[in-house]
């Protein structure tokens, strides 16, 4: 059967085969066109059911005996043996039955009967008028396309003809012939080619005519052809347009696989097929296809008119509105809901803390919760483009620390002065908007955007190892413990007012007084009785059982011992956790484009990877019992540092002209979250993501812009859009097509654009404050290994990577990428690596406190 | 060029493309053709120089106007341009400086100088007549078959020419014509083709001259043509045989990779290609090359005569006896040593300790390592198969751990009971070897074989997990631990006889006299001012600080306290080693097809990756620091059992008949022995492997039971061969071709034959004793990490494995094996399962004392 490429019936395998390219021997169709010039043509036939067609066919021919007619007529209308597609189901219900051996013809061209003689199998049925019972169940259905006809072809040797007989048949009109077909359609053409065993090759004809009638442009002709000639005609664009595979350099028997690009048929007609080879780029991987990368054209054109972007975007995007909800209604934006809701909390957490160092807890964990709840929402309820996360970002939080000791140092009002700056930052970012500066976003190249992606995508890997090794200096290892000494490890409680009896036992022993309490558990305790007492004044003694290590610190004890400073076991499980965790993203992640169960199963497995293996690791933690760190986010609605409120006033605290004066750092803020901003709109609105609403680079600015207001007002951290994450949401939204003919690979077809992933997860994010009692179940060490995985997703989404990839290989083991076979590879390197130069002066940057300046550099 | 496959150069990229099938349109042919049928065509011409061909070629032309003739003579003679393939030196060397383009040309067949007409190109030098220098240091040289002659193909556009030029030159013999050919070879063949720019398609009839020329069958046509009709039937030969692809089912600019089996050119003219379709098995993987499993041949024949499978394995080994020394010399020996080294000893340690255990260490370490030298060595210098490892198995282990209690229950004497039992199984060994019993092994089918290799080879993985396992026992982690407990975790050494000083501090007190002195460390301390002293009887004080867990249990003392039975860190240190040297051994093992770095250091990295896995751990292990469990190998030459001695005497402590009633456990040891060892031996002796030098079944099994009389004599354990160390020790001798024409794979040669990698593997053990510094920085987890990779190797080996995973694969995504299109699915599931259930029965056999049956189950 041919529905784009062909699948064969393997008899011995009862099964049909892996969807290949036709390979055809040239002689077959020479004997084809042959055929046609010498058989029977009838272009519209107008019969109603195979068995009119066959006797009209046969009527035609002349020559033959009546005799030798029925008995042709009585071998045509037997039924054909199909072999349909079963569910699972249906085949696990006959695994046990005997083999019953079947072929099947099909659609839009079809099977041979068989290739053997069809008179010699076993006694069949005639041909059924209806379709029979297994042609409607036949699950193969679903494959095909939509308004498909089926064509038939039969070819076979038959003992009693003398002379071949071969007749082309085109309806009026498509009619449903029945039984004939593999799954019920109408039929339009027959080619029906039956001869004298001596000759063999019909099988290969029948193939050759079943790759004709599948080829487009020979359909087209087939269809409006008034004469044989026409036909030939056709045959002869076909043979023109052919590519021969020479002998012995490959082997014919084995199945060239279809293509993952086929050639456009405009392209194909249009360019001379001699003429485009050292321009191809058929094969390019997607590595290819990002070759022309986001530039979007619209969306940036200049209007020249004040807020004429913003017009345009909010006008192109309103009428997505509605749909915007709608089409959020999958399973996969369930996953995507709980994914991203746990990185955007792991990274509030991880923001707020730095940001609670850098500030005094001016700003905490709990205002970064608060903040990234209120700005997402309103960000992705209002924006161009909704499947922008917004996050806290390093820069941002280089200035505030920045600004905070200045502040400090110049005994100003930090929150009131960044409260001004602010003002200005959304007034400057208004402006922005109203000149439509977001157009000078078309002139970031490859270069920028690839700089920045990777950077910030290194980033993330870079902080999740960080995090991963302040834990190993959290739970220090004893590297240095030995079995043997075993006895020599402990930890006591040595508090500076003993209340512990035996510091009682000891001062009712007649020693002279001590000078004060506070020795006796120290080493001075040693005047009573020196010789006697070494142990006890060396192992501190002391504690009362039972008094733990916080109980312990409240009485103001400190602990003494060899083993107090370290924590057994927690760090190495938490990189087992870590490293488990990635690795079981990564390993699902890729489960979607295994070869192991059936697809559905594959989608859904990864669909909800990440989610999977965050529950798999929570459960090995729990199930383990050791006291790894938790996820712990605040629950109680009140601002960190209890020195400040919910509302910060303009006034009162800072000289007048301090509002003033924050105009200058403003600018700089504003630089700031200008290029953050548009770079990563820039990059999530790439063209290979193939999105249908568009993007809205200046309605996303004057969101950022206002939101910067109200953060700045209440005191909550200020948001730009986050690329590692705003990636990771965009990839858990990929839609692709489900079914399609044998042989095509599933089509990307795009994300699902909309609103209400984003909305769901920074709702949840507002409400964590209750839920804390179930998120401190999970541990840290797996969420950092979500977030290596993130970064490690995103950084080899670049073709960056790719380039770096080559610089390693050798010339003849390197992909077939487009762009090796049009630039020197002395210059693919070349860029690469002033790229890779580039990279690591922005690490540079980025390290020190010229962090703020990093996005000029960008 | 064209050497099998084709390589373009790609102008752009400057570079050689990947070698692929040239694929080419029907109708350059179809031209090509017309060429030779209306150009010129000189068959024997005797020249020296490419100007005499020319000269020559153009004065057949009468057509030519003597102008254009000198002109067409000029263009010919220019220099082509060659683009040479350079070492990575070279390469670096020349990356700074400015692009230089360039062409080469090159054989057994040639590219054209130029698609576009070579007179437009920059002026250029006159064709050399000696090699260029370039020529000479051209790295693609080794690529060319060794006695291939160079064919040139120059076709171009030029505008001075009114009507095409042809012209297809044989020389009489082989000529070299200087700096024609990328590389300097002799040529034979020439075809020019130069014509008007209106025609396009010279560039595409030349690569069909090119295609042809590097056909083989054309080949000879051309060579032995007389006359231009001989050289039209080459072609119309060639398109007889010639495959097709439709247009628009597949990209024509997508270049076809060259297949990894090319069909052999005796099949190829013998087999019509229209018919050979069902039956192909060209595509068949290295699953499909095991389908005929080894059963070899004319070793297992049966002769009829006593000893006569044996003479004919002496007569068939002895003329390989010098070779099996002289063919080790290469470095991949010295990993196959190193790595089998390790891996047997910790083998020797494992099996040694579980021995011991068994036998109340009559049989130890130290037994089992001399006897694993001793009886290697001796099986390495004279078996017939000396890749063969020997080593304990298990059955063998169980057997004797039944005949020890046996032994203990009716007060037999162990060694001296088994002294006979060995000396009966060498008997009927050696009657065995008479009898020729060894040919009953190729009734052996793939059924049995493996399930056998799948059973040892999850033995393996499953021994190396519970290995892991049993650490975690040796070394429990404390999963209770709780970081704010840390005071109450302590661990003090009770001694019964107390010499410390607080005890006596105590007793000076004025307290009524113990009742003994033991008690004055234990709660009944409490007796004396008992409200001032419960901490001192709660926490046993009482021991001198530095004493030591091992110091402590000298001196009759025990451990009290929490944290006495636990070892923090060490297994899940362990554990990372396991894994990490596991995933470490199979990512470098996999490195060998990767792409990155040359062929050369992927071989060795490939060929190390056991050692370097190994090395690397035990540095991180080394640079950690923690205590973890290490190789530790005897370091004295005594008996493990002090109570017995070197050689075991005959007669003496049983009585008389125990010598005769050892026959009967005898006979069940020897079906054990023959089982094991020909299964195994059968498995080495795969056809797969290709084996040079034959196998030696009889050969091996005398050797077996000779060496049962000297292990029974001396008391040391007994040994067959080891099916996975074996398997290991063959994957690590591997040969592949070396260098081979661009695009054909690189060809599995064999095993490396000898001897010598046993031999030093056995002498290295016998030395252990002496190594034993060196060896116990190994971490043990490292060894069962190397443990499982081998056991996962060997399992992967086997077909069942295959089979297994497409029992979890929908059809549509199986993999096209050779097998599958001939047996249907529901049959090989059916095989799969049984199989598997067989497997299952087995597993659970050898789990119980039914183990020493299990030989007789296979």
């Amino acid at each position: 059967r041919w529905i784009k490429f062909e699948e064969k019936v393997e008899a011995g395998g009862e099964r049909w085969s892996a969807p290949h390219v036709p390979a055809l021997p040239l002689h077959s169709l020479f004997q084809l066109r042959t055929c046609l010039q010498k058989g029977t043509v009838l272009l519209g036939l107008d019969a109603s059911s195979f068995k009119e067609i066959i006797d009209k066919v046969l009527s035609e021919e002349a020559e033959l005996q009546p005799a030798l007619r029925e008995r042709l007529a009585a071998l045509l209308l037997l039924q054909p043996q199909h072999w349909p597609t079963k569910s699972l189901l249906q085949l696990l219900a006959e695994l046990g039955l005997s083999p019953c051996r079947g072929r099947k013809p099909n659609c839009p061209t079809r099977h041979p009967p068989a290739a053997s003689s069809p008179g010699q199998s076993e006694p069949r049925t005639q041909l059924s008028k209806t379709p029979l019972k297994e042609q409607l169940r036949n699950r193969f259905k679903k494959k095909v396309p939509p308004g498909a006809e089926a064509a038939h072809v039969a070819v076979g040797e038959v003992e009693f003809l003398e002379k071949p007989f071969a007749a082309f048949i085109r309806l009026r009109r498509g009619v449903s012939l029945g039984s004939l077909a593999e799954v019920s359609l109408p039929s339009r053409f027959l080619f029906i080619l039956l001869g004298p065993p001596k000759v063999k090759a019909y099988h290969e004809v029948g193939r050759a005519m079943a790759t004709l009638l599948a080829d487009e442009p020979f359909q087209r002709a087939a269809r409006q052809a008034e004469h044989r000639e026409d036909l030939i005609a056709g045959i002869e664009a076909f043979l023109d347009e052919l590519i021969v595979l020479p002998p012995g350099k490959w082997d014919p028997s084995a199945r060239i696989p279809p293509p993952s690009h086929l050639p456009s048929p405009r392209r194909r007609t249009a360019v001379d097929p001699l003429d485009q080879q050292p321009h191809g780029n058929g094969d390019t991987t997607a590595a290819g296809d990002r070759a022309s990368p986001g530039h979007p054209g619209e969306e940036l054109e200049r209007t020249g008119r004040l807020f004429g972007g913003l017009l345009r975007d909010i006008r192109r995007k309103a009428p997505w509105y509605g749909s915007d909800f709608s089409d959020a209604l999958h399973p996969q934006c369930l996953s995507a809901v709980l994914y991203i809701y746990l990185v955007t909390v792991t990274n509030a957490i991880t923001f707020g803390g730095m940001l609670g160092d850098a500030t005094a807890n001016m700003q905490g964990v709990l205002e970064s919760f608060l903040g990234t709840a209120f700005a997402g929402f309103i960000f992705c309820l209002f924006s161009g483009q909704p499947l922008t996360i917004l996050s806290s970002t390093g820069p941002v939080l280089v200035f505030e620390r920045l600004l905070f000791s200045f502040s400090q140092d110049h005994s100003l009002d930090y929150l009131e002065f960044r409260l001004w700056i602010g003002l200005w930052v959304a007034f400057f970012g208004v402006v922005l908007v109203a000149t439509e500066a977001s157009h000078l976003v078309r002139y970031f190249t490859r270069f920028t955007e690839e700089g920045f992606c990777a950077l910030i995508s290194l980033i993330f890997i870079y902080d999740s190892l960080k995090k991963m090794l302040s834990l190993a200096d959290a739970f220090p290892i004893n590297w240095q413990y030995r079995l043997d000494n075993v006895t020599s490890y402990s930890c006591t409680c040595n508090l500076r007012r003993p209340f512990n009896p035996i510091l009682t036992c000891l001062t009712t022993l007649q020693c002279p007084p001590l000078p004060s309490i506070q020795h006796c558990g120290g080493p001075k305790v040693s005047t009573c009785e020196p010789s006697s007492l070494p142990t006890l004044s060396l192992q501190p003694p002391a504690t009362p059982a039972g008094l733990s290590r916080t109980q312990c610190l409240d009485r103001g004890g400190h602990l003494l011992g060899t083993s107090c400073q370290y924590v057994p076991d927690v760090t190495l499980i938490s990189f087992l956790l870590f490293g488990g965790t990635f690795l079981f993203c990564t390993a699902l992640k890729r489960f979607r484009s295994s070869r192991y169960f059936p697809v559905g199963v594959r989608k859904l497995v990864s669909d909800f990877a990440v989610i999977l293996a965050i529950l798999a690791s929570c459960a090995v933690d729990a199930v383990l019992g050791l006291e790894t760190p938790k996820l712990l986010v605040p629950s109680e609605l009140k601002p960190t540092n209890p020195a400040r409120g919910w509302i910060v006033f303009p006034f009162g605290a800072n000289p007048w002209w301090v509002c003033l004066l924050s105009a200058v750092p403003a600018v700089l803020v504003t630089i700031l979250i200008f290029m953050d901003q548009q770079i990563t709109a820039v990059i999530l609105n790439r063209r290979e993501y193939k999105l249908q609403k568009g993007a809205g680079f200046h309605l996303d600015l004057l969101c950022v812009s206002l939101l910067m207001v109200v953060t700045s007002v209440t005191g909550l951290p200020w948001y730009v859009s986050a690329t590692v994450i705003s990636l990771a949401h965009m990839e858990s939204l990929r839609k692709e097509s489900a079914s399609s003919a044998p042989g095509e690979h599933p089509e990307f077809l795009g994300i699902r654009e909309q609103r209400l992933t984003g909305l769901a997860v920074f709702i949840l994010m507002g409400v964590s404050v209750f839920m804390a009692p179930v998120l401190k179940h999970i541990p840290m060490p797996v969420l950092y290994g979500v977030f290596l995985h993130m970064g490690v997703t995103a950084l080899n989404s670049i073709q960056l990577m790719d380039r770096v990839r080559l610089l390693l290989m050798p010339a003849k083991h390197q992909p077939d990428l487009a762009y090796l076979r049009h630039v020197p590879l002395r210059r693919v390197h070349l860029f690469t690596i002033i790229q890779l130069l580039c990279l690591a002066l922005l690490w540079v940057l980025k390290s020190t406190v010229a962090a703020i300046i990093f996005p000029v550099m960008v």
